[in-house]
C-alpha cells in the first residue's frame, strides 16, 4: 500500500479486484489516524508553552509511528488471508474426502482472515488511546486533528469489528469463535473513548466562538 | 494527494509541515468510502442473482466515483484554503490601519477555509446516502464493505463538522456565522444513518453465523 499512488490504490479500492478490500480500507484508516496524533505531537514538541507535556508528546510520537507501520503491515497481510479465503473456497468437492478436506481449509482460512482485523482493532483502539493521552497537553492550534484522529481511529475500529465479525459468521467452532470475540470484545470500548475526545474538542473549540 | 505515494502522504501528514492536516484526512476518510461504494456497485453488477439491483448499483457507482473526485479536490483546496488564514495572521500590524486589513483578511480567508470543509460534510453525507440506497441490494459478499465505507463516510463528516466549527470560532460575523452553522446542520444528520448503515449490516452478519 505504502509504495502505491494513493488515486491508484483508490482506483484499485474501487475495483471489482479481490483485494484491496474493506479490510486494508480499515487499516488505512488507523494510519491516517496514527499520522495524525503524530502530527499534533510535532506540532506541540519544542513550544514552550506546552513544555510541560514535552516527555509525554515524545512518548505518543513514538507509539503513533509505530501503530502506523503496524496499521500499513496488516493492509498487505489482510490481502494474503483474503486470497487465502477465496482460494480455500476453490478447492475440488468431487468427493466425499475432497469436501472435508476443503470444508476444513475454509475454516482454518477463516480463522486466520479473522486474526488480521482483530489486530487492526487493536491498532485503532490504542490509537483512541493516544487521542485521549494527548487530549490535555495538544497545541491548541491543533487540537481539532485530535478530534480527526480519534473519529479516524473509531472508524478503523468500527470497520475491523464488521470483519472479524463476517470472518466469525463462517465458523463452525462454537469455542473458538468465543474466544475470537472475547478478544474482539476487548477493544469494542475505544469506540466510546474516542466519542468522548471528539466531543471534548468540540466544547472547547465551540467555547471559542467569536474570539 | 492522488499523485503521491500513499506513504509519503501519510509521512506529510504526520509530520509538522501545515499542509496536509486535518482537512485533507477528513477528505481521504470521505474518498476512502466513496470507493468502497464503487467496489460494492462493481461486485454486484452483472451478477444474476442482483439483475433487478442492476440500474441502482450503476447509478450508485456513477455517484460514487463523481463524490470520489470532488473528495480528492477537497482535499487540495484544503491546503490552499489554509496556508490563505496562515498567511492572513503573518500580515503586519504595527499600525491601526494595518491591523484593521488584518483582521479583515482573518476574516475572509477564515470563511474561506470553513468553506472547504463544509463541502468536504456534504460529500460525505451523499456517500453515507449511497450507502443507505445499496445495502439492500449489495451482493451479499461484500455487504461488510458497505458498513466500512458508512463507517468512513461518518468519521469525514465528524471530521469535517469539527473543521468547519474550528473556522466559525473566529468568525466576528454573527449573521455569517449562522448561515454557516445552519448549512453544516443540513448534514449532521447523516451520522446517525451510518450508524443505521452499520447496525443493520452487522445484524446480518451475526444473523448468518455458523453458516
Amino acid at each position: 500500500m505504502l509504495d502505491e499512488q494513493v488515486g491508484t490504490w483508490l482506483d484499485e479500492l474501487a475495483s471489482a479486484a479481490p483485494a484491496p478490500g474493506g479490510g486494508a480500507a480499515a487499516a488505512m484508516l488507523a494510519a491516517v489516524g496514527a499520522a495524525l496524533i503524530a502530527m499534533v505531537c510535532n506540532l506541540t514538541i519544542g513550544k514552550p508553552k506546552y513544555a510541560e507535556h514535552k516527555d509525554a508528546m515524545l512518548a505518543a510520537l513514538v507509539s503513533a509511528t509505530e501503530l502506523r507501520a503496524q496499521a500499513a503491515s496488516l493492509a498487505a497481510q489482510d490481502a494474503v488471508v483474503f486470497l487465502a479465503v477465496s482460494d480455500a473456497y476453490k478447492l475440488p468437492r468431487d468427493t466425499e474426502a475432497a469436501k472435508a478436506a476443503r470444508a476444513e481449509a475454509i475454516q482454518v482460512a477463516l480463522v486466520g482472515a479473522a486474526g488480521v482485523p482483530l489486530r487492526t482493532a487493536a491498532v485503532a483502539a490504542a490509537i483512541i488511546g493516544l487521542a485521549e493521552r494527548i487530549l490535555d497537553g495538544a497545541n491548541a492550534n491543533v487540537l481539532s486533528d485530535v478530534a480527526v484522529a480519534a473519529s479516524s481511529a473509531r472508524a478503523a475500529l468500527e470497520a475491523a469489528v464488521v470483519n472479524v465479525e463476517i470472518n466469525l459468521a463462517g465458523l463452525r467452532d462454537v469455542d473458538g469463535r468465543a474466544t475470537l470475540r472475547a478478544e474482539l470484545d476487548r477493544h469494542t470500548p475505544a469506540g466510546a473513548a474516542a466519542d468522548r475526545v471528539v466531543a471534548a474538542v468540540r466544547d472547547r473549540v465551540n467555547a471559542g466562538q467569536g474570539g
